[in-house]
């Protein structure tokens, strides 16, 4: 393994109580502004300046497809992860026409998607498999697979041109994965952590019950990296790589739904002082999310029903993700505002 | 009273499910995107048609001054407002940082500042008079002040050009205004209607309640154009006569909180076939708002701790409202994505 974990200091706390006395000198009442208060303070730490700027926005949408599929965890077959790249591609799928709504630019990471993809100028070819290994039979992935897809996404998060990133999935089987990796690392019991993803059918969900209790039964691993080298899968581990190495770059990094939560509760556990770091976006309708996000601690700043992915949850918070950032500059002190010096 | 409360049918039964089954029918699993696709079809109801539109949306800060004030019912005195007033005129208020960050233009309504304010480009001169008289010894408004109040809103609203309208506010001690409408109309305890507004240590807290409670024992206005013009406020008539005007001309119009909501319930109750013309944009800190929405019957969509007003809530509010017109118009249908017609 050559991914090498980066360390994340505590916050400077001088830095912090300026943040928060800039805020407290704004021209509202103290306080008035709830959580995007917070959410000012946080995005001035993660970029360390008084004054944080979020302009470009970057959806990254990381695609794989899953070996376990082929045991039936998910209602779809893996060939809709193709079929919804290319509709990603096109600028056709919910992503997209939230993203069009809320100015942030969608890119596709190919992860490992099971399919020999077209070169697209918005297509990332990351590819380090065409799918991972049935992990109710073996590990998904290799050590050296599991290397590739960290140190990828970390590269692809720390190259981004933008000021916050968020980390979108589609894969069709992922939320089983994500359920193995919240069953060990959350840790919770391995049923609560198990919900529809895209929808099933109670034969459908005792299904993917039945094969997750397989997985679950052929590892006993409970560390963050053989966690994921054992369920996979290669989207998700490459959205861990993605959280570290934007953290580490200074970006603020937007997680959507249940799946991308999984890959930052498997970042958080390798880097704990990246939590802080971290803007949660939304609480999914997926089961097991609000269990998960209460394991990591964290308190999400959108609650839609919304159980989609894609980053579709993450693209609507960045309007907020923008507003706190603008209240640390733009809005006036309360001083100017008393002593005139504001002219219309 | 000139003024004519629009009637609003039912919405067409045959649209709204073709709605539905166009949300149905498209390339993610049935329900994953919550909340949104309620809204999607909301706007599709208002704008009439099966590819709504959102585009341009403007904030209207409607500012007015009030003589309850004269007692103490806020803790700031009067001459915020028109400094306020300036601050959002030069762009640097908070509801101008977040009206950045979303894209949202905003203007300036002077429904009843106690002051004569320069003219401005983005300032619209609606003024009735300035302040209400003090509602604790006598009514806020005369019959023809109020009719010149939600005449002038209802104006303002329908000549927008834009798609969609977030009804905002300022007005030093308009959360009591806003307390004795909720007390009336929605109805409920007057105590549980009372909150810190802009903020009050607890004797200015009693003080606000003492002065409430001598405004409820003068009248016992319980019919909505009666309690407008009992307790006021010139900015909170004018939003009601926005929010019934604005809908009226098929725009999508945004409540932002606890003020803001007074004005819709008000409106409601005049017209209760518009409650499902409105988008409640979120649930505000100050206490009562919860309570108000619940009599409404309204389910807003941001819970962030918020109680500053402005329009703040509501700005936020809109990229939503964007994503759900676009998820109607630009997300393609699943046969569209598994008949392979999406080219990348």
């Amino acid at each position: 393994m050559t991914f090498v974990v980066p360390e994340f200091p505590p916050f400077d706390p001088d830095l912090a109580a300026r943040l928060e006395a800039r805020i407290a000198g704004k021209a509202k009442p103290p306080g008035s502004l709830g959580r995007i208060e917070a959410l000012a303070v946080q995005i001035g730490l993660i970029q360390g300046t008084e004054t944080p700027r979020v302009g470009a926005v970057e959806t990254y949408v990381f695609a794989g497809d899953h070996g376990m599929n082929a045991d039936g965890v998910s209602a779809y077959p893996s060939a809709v992860t193709t079929a919804m790249v290319a509709t990603f591609l096109a600028g056709r799928a919910s992503v997209n026409a939230f993203a069009g709504a809320c100015e942030v630019t969608v890119r596709v990471v190919d992860a490992g998607v099971d399919a020999d993809l077209p070169a697209h100028p918005l297509l990332i070819d990351a590819k380090v498999r065409r799918g991972t290994r049935n992990a109710a039979v073996e590990a998904a992935l290799s050590v050296d697979e599991l290397d590739q897809a960290l140190t990828r996404g970390a590269e692809i998060a720390r190259r981004s041109e933008a000021d916050a990133l968020v980390l979108g999935e589609m894969g069709i089987g992922n939320t089983a994965s994500a359920a193995l990796i919240m069953h060990r690392l959350a840790p919770a019991a391995l049923d609560d952590c198990i919900g529809v993803g895209a929808g099933h059918d109670p034969d459908g969900l005792a299904r993917k019950r039945a094969v997750l209790e397989c997985a679950a039964a052929r590892s006993a691993a409970d560390q963050p990296l053989e966690v994921l080298r054992e369920f996979g899968g290669l989207e998700i581990a490459m959205m861990t790589g993605a959280c570290l190495g934007g953290a580490e770059a200074g970006k603020v990094v937007i997680v959507d739904g249940f799946i991308s939560s999984a890959a930052a509760l498997a970042a958080i556990r390798l880097a704990p002082g990246l939590k802080d770091r971290l803007v949660f976006a939304h609480v999914s309708a997926e089961r097991g999310h609000r269990l998960m996000l209460q394991a990591i601690g964290a308190d999400p700043l959108l609650d839609l029903g919304m159980r989609l992915g894609e980053g579709s949850g993450g693209v609507l918070a960045a309007p907020l993700v923008r507003a706190a950032a603008r209240l640390m500059t733009e809005t006036a002190s309360l001083d100017e505002v008393l002593s005139g010096a504001i002219v219309p």
